[in-house]
């Protein structure tokens, strides 16, 4: 015999939905993405299936039919009729009885939701006040996972302290990259940024955001900052999907700048505009 | 408007079942516990809500009352009726639409599951082999989160080649402890083992078995091993709440002693019996 509480419930283990031993709830065993459109077109499709095909990999979760996803998120996309709409889903190995190994004949569960994103018009003009927190992550940033825990307490953690976003830093002393963003300092004619080869997610708004520093006229430098060298810089920014670049002017207790969005960053804003119509 | 897609289903977001919302899919955003029960007795009941308690402090989770979690336990354990049960419980922080940054006011969900413990007589008289694997986990390892995706790699890759569980290797070429237990070497009169500093799990078995080291007169050591460290040592083994004791006879292609569990190890075991009547 085996049985199961939930809350205070006993429920005989053959009337428990599969959904309760979803491995994504077990082990976090699963990846997700964040995509976004704006004004009725989805944003960089394309790459976005590439990385969670890289993250399924990455956790060798096999027999994910990917133009069945694509599918999905048209679908569900057309579904909701939200211009610029927030689209999230995740893929989890399966349901199955809690055992760490897992079986090969599992079939993969798929969550998606749409919602509709918040006017960030506010944050975009005045820009945003980010706080650091230790990097506790995994050494598989690269993979998109559910194993969020991390990230969770680090924005919680910059919440409470009224700011918008946490920054990693890790054992080290080296910046990483925000809990949901890419980080960026603009230092007199460079654009620098963590290298991807230092355990960070290959955001894609960091390429196009990398992209728009170029075209604006920036050098651009893949090479980690310290907190005190972030501190001490002429612009933040952080980039991420739903926001895509916003300026940092506060970080920590320090005002960056004069404490208003810079002039770099405004320019790869309205640079990063042309690559989404 | 928001909607979500459950499989290839599209739900109305208000129709959607709160679990399909809970943190511990999204983020992993709970902890949990593994109990036992020898012959219709709990072992250590006491030790693992203490432990629990200080894994939902270490995450924040707040407003769990505890007592109410134990006699939960109780009574779905007296429910089953197994004498030789395994007993998992989690609790997440609550179910919400996805976001980062939690809200004070959630509810925490409850889960718990009991089966029968399979008997592990073999596993107990033969020994089991173990590989190495690299210790890709977050640096809260003192908080049994479920955020376990590196232990599911890990035990995975294990069964994969033929071994009954991974050991854990960090960056600096360190062991830290197993998978799904604590790891101990028998070097001449010495029991050495991880000390609890280096970020692994306070394990409720690796305190027992600590003690009866003592008891069958082996001075315990709590330093790191090398995995050559490990394989050069006279008697390997792994202690977890499922198993007890189980002696290592093979770590990665080097086979441990006469292949057979040691004398010391299988003292250790009968000393861990004593334990739990």
């Amino acid at each position: 015999m085996q049985i199961v509480m939930i809350q205070d419930k006993i429920v005989p283990f053959g009337e428990v939905p599969p959904v309760y031993f979803d491995r994504g709830m077990f082990f976090g065993d699963g990846v997700y993405e964040v995509m976004r459109s704006y004004d009725g077109k989805l944003f960089a499709f394309d790459e976005h299936m590439e990385r969670f095909a890289h993250s399924l990999s990455g956790i060798q979760i096999t027999g994910v039919d990917l133009d069945q996803v694509r599918s999905r998120v048209q679908r569900a996309f057309e579904a909701a009729g939200i211009p610029n709409a927030l689209i999230y889903f995740h893929i989890t190995r399966g349901s199955a009885p809690r055992n760490r190994v897992w079986s090969d004949d599992l079939e993969p569960n798929f969550f998606l939701s749409i919602s509709e994103l918040n006017d960030n018009g506010d944050d975009k003009a005045k820009g945003i006040a980010v706080s650091t927190f230790p990097d506790w992550r995994w050494k598989r940033c690269d993979i998109k996972s559910l194993n969020l825990l991390p990230n969770v307490l680090a924005n919680t953690d910059a919440a409470r302290k009224g700011c918008s976003e946490a920054i990693f830093v890790d054992e080290a002393g080296w910046i990483t990259e925000g809990a949901g963003s890419a980080f960026f300092a603009v230092r007199g004619q460079t654009l620098q940024t963590t290298p991807l080869t230092a355990n960070i997610l290959p955001s894609i708004t960091r390429k196009y955001t990398i992209k728009a520093g170029r075209n604006v006229g920036l050098k651009v430098v893949e090479e980690s900052l310290t907190p005190e060298l972030a501190a001490s810089s002429d612009e933040l920014c952080v980039a991420s999907t739903t926001k895509d670049i916003i300026a940092v002017v506060k970080f920590d207790d320090k005002v960056i700048g004069d404490g208003k969005p810079g002039k770099y960053t405004k320019r790869m804003i309205e640079e990063f505009r042309l690559f989404v119509v």
